[in-house]
């Protein structure tokens, strides 16, 4: 095992984005079956409405899912602020509450409050972590391992990905497993075209991007700007298609590149409107999923698993420019692993 | 009646700013009652859950009373991603939901579908607009009138501030128009210290900037953001201080200048961690509330109604920072008053 401290730059995180479809297979094979026990309890404990509590990465990962509760389950659902209860000590109601939290380590001490909080509170809970012995793990009804293995780059990627893949087998519905099936392949096949570290080059003197989507894929513009900030240090702002028309599109000009993850399906198509008026504006986008952009292989892959796979060309364009730019991705200035908030 | 094609640049904007004291007087004196009534049947009508639908400014507002639900109601509570039914056409279950459209002109035809379907799939629906003719208000069950008159600039600022306050006066409990019987004041004190404006200076030059706080002012700091990006074209974003851990930190260094919302209660005393590792990182941080830093007076007003005051020096700020840098703050490029999105 390389120590930390002997790795090159970058070093960590590009083994780590490179092993998400061996860690996929390997959610699918060993995890898959235990986790659709899990889903097959909470659909019996028919709730009626579905909390997320998570912080920066997986917080993009309870976004996702937020997705396929409002869409595939028809429930209202929602993101919760953990400082209602942390910071004002709110005693809330939270009978017929499905109250899922997603924590790379688990170890958050305001997650662990907020959960526990909500379990007290009448909630069925959930903990989504890489981390079976974690605090989290221990304080939720059920856990939900994304068998990840350990991620040691500060940049979390593998863990991101299997955290996405584990939420849609807990509540992507009956036939979660086999809808995954080809994602293990369509990853690899994703990775081997290289486009994402290729587009790098471009954005080496750019200061500031904007990243935008629609609909599951709006996960991803999120996701995608928190690593360019964290490992390249642009302020890299991310907004739904549809916010971005109501002031923020006065910003983007000519010198703000924009990335627009398009893969496809209901959310690629309505972000159509958004591209047009961006053309209009003469911006200089970069389309991440169709063939003539950055390609993402989706081949037999649903559009609701879609995420799954955009993020990895972005994971790779962030490595690949902060590298260009001389930083370490492994090592971002000012960040620890586990971030500590109460 | 000026013509917005006669006004000086920013004309509309600093009227509209300075009008808010009398437009939160006028909505206490004449909508109050009102309100109070609608709230009496919401709380009649007990809801488990309440969702918000809103883009944009008004999404901030809507973040807002997410707080007020969470923390005075105990209630579970979400912010609807509109695409979900719009996009995705999901069928939802939301009896026993309470679904609160907010939304300055009452125009956008994806808030109208999202209430619309809101109230088909069972919930008691809340339309909080600037225009009690509109569709949106029309669409639903019930209707709150705003009361801040036309407002002329792109750059939304006395809809805000009226939002928040006609939001407090519908879920801020029953003793919600006392508690808020100083703001007027409060509001006339805090725009009359000028000490927003007074702070644009010193970023006449900087391309980007960071805005924080905790809890309710988390509100305020989202939306200072947007005026920046709207009217002055900086890249401002906006993070609660435990998400700023959680990555976005890495690129905070002496370059990029902060704004701490800070005025008091439990919030501010939550960021101060925050403050102290951005005090570590010797990052440039402007205190929004505090005597030392940008001043706001806020005698007699609860802490729940800091963000009404906390946003008018923020919008001073982002007024002269427009005109110094050239451009016209009522006029923003590539945007117009009303954005329908779908």
């Amino acid at each position: 095992m390389t120590s930390v401290e002997q790795s090159a730059p970058g070093a960590l995180m590009a083994a780590e984005v490179a092993e998400q479809p061996g860690v996929l297979a390997r959610l699918l094979r060993e995890g898959a079956g235990e986790i659709a026990g899990v889903a097959d309890v909470l659909r019996a404990r028919a709730p009626r409405f579905v909390l997320f509590a998570a912080r920066g990465t997986s917080d993009h990962a309870a976004l996702y899912a937020k997705y396929l509760v409002e869409i595939g389950w028809g429930l209202p659902a929602g993101l919760v602020s953990p400082s209602t209860t942390t910071v004002y000590r709110a005693d809330q109601d939270l009978r017929d509450v499905l109250f899922v939290a997603v924590s790379q380590s688990g170890g958050s001490p305001d997650l662990v409050d907020s959960l526990a909080a909500a379990r007290r509170a009448g909630a069925a809970t959930v903990a989504v972590t890489n981390n079976p012995s974690s605090a989290l793990a221990a304080a939720a009804e059920w856990h939900v391992d994304v068998r990840a293995g350990a991620e040691r780059a500060v940049a979390a990627t593998k863990t991101y990905t299997a955290e996405l893949l584990a939420l849609y087998l807990l509540l992507g519905g009956p036939d979660a497993t086999t809808a995954a099936a080809a994602l293990p392949d369509a990853a690899a096949a994703t990775l081997a075209t290289g486009a994402g570290a290729a587009a790098a080059a471009r954005y080496r003197f750019a200061e500031r991007l904007v990243t935008t989507a629609r609909g599951y894929s709006y996960a991803t513009a999120r996701e995608a700007a928190l690593k360019l900030m964290e490992t390249s240090y642009l302020a890299a702002q991310a907004f739904s298609g549809a916010d971005l028309l109501h002031g923020p599109l006065a910003m983007v000009s000519v010198d703000v590149p924009v990335l627009a993850v398009e893969t496809g399906g209901r959310g690629g198509a309505a972000l159509q409107p958004v591209l047009d008026r961006l053309a209009a504006l003469h911006a200089d986008v970069l389309r991440i999923g169709p063939p003539d952009g950055v390609p993402v292989v989706a081949d037999g892959v649903p559009e609701e698993l879609l995420p799954v796979l955009e993020i990895l060309p972005l994971q790779q364009l962030a490595w690949r420019l902060a590298l260009d730019r001389g930083g370490d991705p492994d090592r971002p200035r000012g960040l620890s692993k586990v971030t500590e908030t109460h």
